[in-house]
């Protein structure tokens, strides 16, 4: 049982997902069940939020409500892109004394992790009693130690349901297609845009990850084998990808920016903004528009056309993983029994059992989380780094659940 | 009873939709039992596998292929955006005379009802007995006559979801954002994007429709203004808009590919690409940012995104309408029925009857709906022309059915 007993505050923090409030109801669940949380307040746009004391009391929500919010994507209480600094840390304890908080509940990916774990320490600083945890979150999937992070499931369905459609539109009427994913560090969104193939001959046929470099050259004569074996090629592209050629090892998007002279933006964490625009597939498109169309081998009439996933990948409502909805719920609610049960600090982890898809609820310190990100191990990349393998299908295929149907007329060939 | 006796072609044309499967399985199951037609063609990408006599044997199917098939978005007997010009004409006879086909049925827009309409016309001609029934289908909705078209509806839902979606995502990290929407002529699929409002500052905030002049002057001044009202704006652009400012009145596309030196591609029908490219969506964003942002009362800090709903809208599976599916199948059916029962040429048409929701399937000549598309009403259109109505919400919503659960937190108001 918790040596101390008061308020808690959670908040949420980053990009939404489409199950980030089944988390936030399971810790109202759980902390309206632990006997030592008095009030639960929410923050509203995270840390912004704490610094305003601009709380919402979620222990008077009715029934009717929580069940709602909890099958709507995209953070309920607001979410925020702001890394507090010392002067923060300061005001947050400021609003928490006053407040009398003893529990903080951050649901976020590894920059939220980062923001409790500065709060954590400085709470131990202070000697404050403060019991925090982190509850993971993101599209991404690139958070450490957990086998997968609550939200990806859920991105990585919508992600597979694209490009399984944009595979039978490619097949109607073939070009060359380019479709570019969510994914900042991680490939693992855009690995998911094989789960939906069917058939040998189904796309994409191309999978560009960040976790290998990417050249214009190698990407040119990829696409034209697939053209050349099907007479169409759908390609998945992250956002990530970085620039093979560039001496500093910056993103495709940054060198594209140079020599095209746009600017990109950031936010407080030093994040380049990648999503909201089509900059980076159009760019795509058009060199393979003059790599191969008008001057090259495949003809002036190629037909190459570019589509950005966007933010529809991470709030699209109705296109939701159980599994990820279920996990998510019971991420929030572990969060809570080990804050108030076993007095821990940390963040939630999902370790995957042997056999049968089934995982295991634990924690681990937030140092271990916090800041840096993981990548898609070798094992799910294909030797040439154009490419998903069968173990990373068979890791992804539980999270993501069951696709569509999708049948082929007997006689259609390719 | 028919007349005459023999095979059949169907085939499919023009951009797929998810439900155009559901009408080719009508067609073939009315063939089936129509009792008068021996042999039912696939023609592979509609006329160039008629040209090519490259055929599917329908008959053959079994049925679980069929209802896999129907489910399944994107037409399965492959597309193609090309009109038959005279000399093309002349092989389609040699073609169909060859195959001994009397019953042609062809699932497309209103392109595809002008190719049917020329096929019809040049059998007259050469006194060539052969029934020829357009099956209407077209994410646009803009086919004459017709209440509405197979096709829309699922559309529809995905564009409506994926505002509802975006809508929550803006509320949690308020900003500007844009999203282009399919619809070349017509506003009806970007209109669609008012269906998942459920609170009165729900997005979209400002509907642009190509039925209207857009305004650069005019789009920033509203941007502006809900920006100021409510701290965040949710903007649906037609692909289509209009440049007011343009006395050629083309596209804001078009004008914009001349501003910023772009070639567009065009089809053999004159239609001009405006799928498949972020630049339009990208482009308004740039203005928003440099009128109101950079330069402007909103400040440089200024949040602009824009995201391109792309291909996903008429090919995304597992987002479809239920009526949408049932109507499109029916489609099908009726073409077949008349023409070997009533012994007519013509188009398929949706007739919706007083009181609650309910269609009566009839037809129309092929003139009536070949070439010609039809815009929104005026009365669909809200007066400042930057919103739709209530007329267009009640015509809307029974054709996407039942959109996915979104709840408020209490205490969150805005």
């Amino acid at each position: 049982m918790a040596r101390i007993r008061g308020n808690a505050i959670v908040g949420q923090s980053g990009g939404p997902t489409a199950v980030i409030n089944q988390s936030l109801v399971g810790v109202i669940e759980a902390a309206q069940s632990s006997g030592v949380i008095d009030r639960l307040l929410g923050a509203r746009h995270g840390v912004k939020g704490i610094l305003r004391e601009d709380f919402v009391d979620l222990f008077s929500q009715s029934r009717e409500t929580l069940d709602e919010v909890a099958l709507t994507p995209s953070s309920a209480l607001g979410s925020v892109r702001q890394k507090p600094n010392p002067d923060d840390c300061y005001r947050i304890f400021e609003s928490m004394r006053k407040n009398d908080v003893r529990f903080y509940f951050y649901i976020g990916g590894n920059d939220s992790a980062e923001t409790v774990h500065i709060v954590n320490k400085a709470a131990q600083d202070s000697n404050y009693e403060l019991r925090c945890f982190h509850v993971p979150k993101t599209v991404d999937n690139d958070l450490r130690v957990t086998d997968h992070c609550p939200g990806y499931g859920s991105a990585a369905r919508f992600v597979a349901s694209a490009f399984m459609g944009d595979n039978l539109d490619n097949r109607a009427l073939p070009g060359i297609k380019i479709n570019v994913v969510m994914g900042r560090n991680a490939g693992f969104l855009t690995a998911a845009s094989a789960l939906g193939r069917k058939w040998d001959d189904d796309g994409p046929h191309l999978v560009y990850m960040p976790e290998r470099p990417f050249l214009v050259e190698r990407f040119l004569s990829d696409v034209e084998g697939v053209y050349g074996r099907l007479g169409r090629c759908i390609v998945a592209v992250s956002e990530g990808i970085v620039d093979g050629s560039d001496p500093l090892k910056r993103t495709v998007a940054e060198t594209m920016a140079e020599k095209t002279s746009k600017t990109l933006e950031k936010d407080t964490h030093a994040n380049i903004q990648l999503s909201g625009s089509g900059a980076l597939g159009d760019w795509l498109a058009n060199v393979v528009r003059e790599g191969l169309g008008i001057e090259g081998r495949l003809g002036r009439g190629l037909r190459v056309r570019a589509d950005t996933l966007g933010y529809m990948q991470r709030s699209f409502p109705g296109v939701i993983s159980e599994v990820d909805a279920l996990e998510a719920r019971e991420c929030g609610r572990v969060a809570v029994r080990l804050a108030v049960s076993e007095d821990r600090d940390g963040s939630v982890v999902m370790l995957r059992e042997p056999g049968d898809y089934r995982v295991r609820f634990d924690y681990t310190a937030l140092v271990n989380v916090a800041r840096e990100t993981r990548s898609m191990p070798d094992a799910f990349i294909s030797p040439e780094g154009s490419n998903v393998t069968d173990a990373f299908m068979e890791y992804a295929r539980p999270l993501v659940g069951l696709l569509p149907p999708y049948g082929r007329l007997s006689g259609m060939g390719r």
